[in-house]
């Protein structure tokens, strides 16, 4: 259900004084992006007549997105009635549902994505790192690079970043073996957070100092002996999956260029590759 | 890294009246979580102070929580300096940045997550919808059942809720074939659409009218001759992954229940346990 929107439909033409231009979504609604300075009564007045054109047309969510040099008109819009959706640093984006039928607008994004790199050099020791804050911050406790998939970004080029911004070293993307969800991470929103098998391209550990207190390549053995693995299920698996990666004997899942359905937007699709070869001719791009 | 709040550890107690009330969060900075009306002026007054007061503290991001009654003094906190961070319907979530270095806030949460329900029956037809809404609406094109991810929910249960919701069957979570990431679908926002294997549990259907124009059984052949799927990667895709797994040799990600680092909460780390028997019994709770 995604809600893009369509620019080239412009529902009231500037020409037209007495309305908001407004361009319409893929769901019958309408999204007004204000750009330009306005007093809140003069705005009011055209969002009135905007909502009452509208509701005539029989359009459902009404969205304004409001830059954050426009804040002096966020409290004119709530008090017509109008909720946040969300927010992004420079921009606030509210929403009013016009329809006595139920209210279908969708939700706020809801997760956050996470990535931690699995590395094994050719002596099956495992990249790992101490982090200089959050909570094991001091604890001494050695874990897999780790980090935040920025906006906009694919997994594959996430895990990348994050191994040569923490270690300096350089790593391919291989398969992702297995994801967590976790809730209430982060205020109210959830985690997923991928882990990933990465092929070391370099071996020479240069630390960040901003957020790393130390980096370096640890055996198996000592990376199960810390108790944090031995007593927590995260880290648990992280190990078990390296042994499984070292037999050889396991399969995650690896990333296939996929076409979208409505543009040419390639997007990746991650599966199982070892078990459904024959999709690979066919599918890829 | 997770930003979650330790509510007992308060900054400044309530008696101290030139000081806003904040707690600790776990990254050096301060939330305030705002409950009661306020003048915009006495606000900013105390603001001001608390902002002096945390710098000499060493304190790093301030957070201010909004409820959407307060929406009177979004203004002044932005022309106090600070930015927007995220919203939902009923609060904004502001920050601002007080040390000279790097400004290492965490971002807003940047996916929404969707869940896709591959259920076959017993003559292994697959259960298919047509929507009555979005790109698809009046296409005649035939889709797995679909829908987003609630807040604070776990895949498992959405995909069964979905599944419930559109068709009426009773379905049980089986597991994750595969997963897509892709870009911009959501206002500036990403996608993580998760393709699941139920097991149905009853098969008489009953559609939901609200949303879904028609539902039915279909056979894998109708499925794979329809123009969609021999076009788009994700319709083949999804019918390459129900002959896998009719063929019977194809492994997902099943769910196995891991505790988290810190507290006693549960959440799933979904994985290819027929390459991994061993971990089951380790880690299971």
């Amino acid at each position: 259900m995604s809600v893009s929107v369509n620019s080239s439909d412009q529902v009231c033409e500037n020409g037209t004084a007495e309305l908001l231009p407004a361009t319409n979504d893929d769901h019958g609604g309408v999204i007004v992006d204000m750009k330009d300075a306005m007093e809140p009564q003069a705005f009011r007045a055209l969002l009135r007549a905007s909502i009452v054109q509208w509701r005539l047309q029989g359009k459902k969510g009404v969205w304004i997105k409001l830059p954050i040099e426009l804040v002096n008109l966020v409290e004119m819009v709530v008090k017509e009635g109008f909720h946040y959706h969300h927010a992004e640093p420079h921009y606030l984006m509210l929403v009013y549902w016009i329809p006595e039928t139920t209210n279908t607008i969708p939700a706020n994004a809801s997760h956050r994505v996470g990535v931690g790199a699995i590395i094994l050099n050719d002596k099956n020791e495992m990249l790992v790192v101490q982090e200089k804050s959050g909570r094991l911050q001091g604890t001494g406790v050695w874990k897999i690079p780790t980090g935040i998939v920025d906006e906009g970004e694919d997994i594959t080029v996430a895990a990348v970043r994050e191994v040569k911004e923490e270690t300096g070293i350089d790593a391919e993307f291989s398969e992702v073996l297995a994801f967590r969800q976790a809730h209430k991470k982060f205020f109210e929103k959830s985690d997923l957070f991928f882990v990933c098998m990465m092929r070391p391209l370099s071996f020479d550990i240069q630390k960040q100092d901003l957020e790393i207190e130390a980096a370096k390549w640890i055996s198996l053995e000592e990376f199960a002996a810390q108790p944090v693995t031995q007593k927590h299920g995260l880290f648990k698996c992280i190990h078990e999956l390296c042994l499984a990666k070292v037999k050889g004997n396991y399969a995650g899942f690896s990333p296939l260029s996929i076409e979208s359905f409505f543009d040419d937007k390639l997007s990746y699709f991650y599966l199982n590759r070892q078990d459904i070869q024959c999709l690979t001719s066919s599918v890829q791009s």
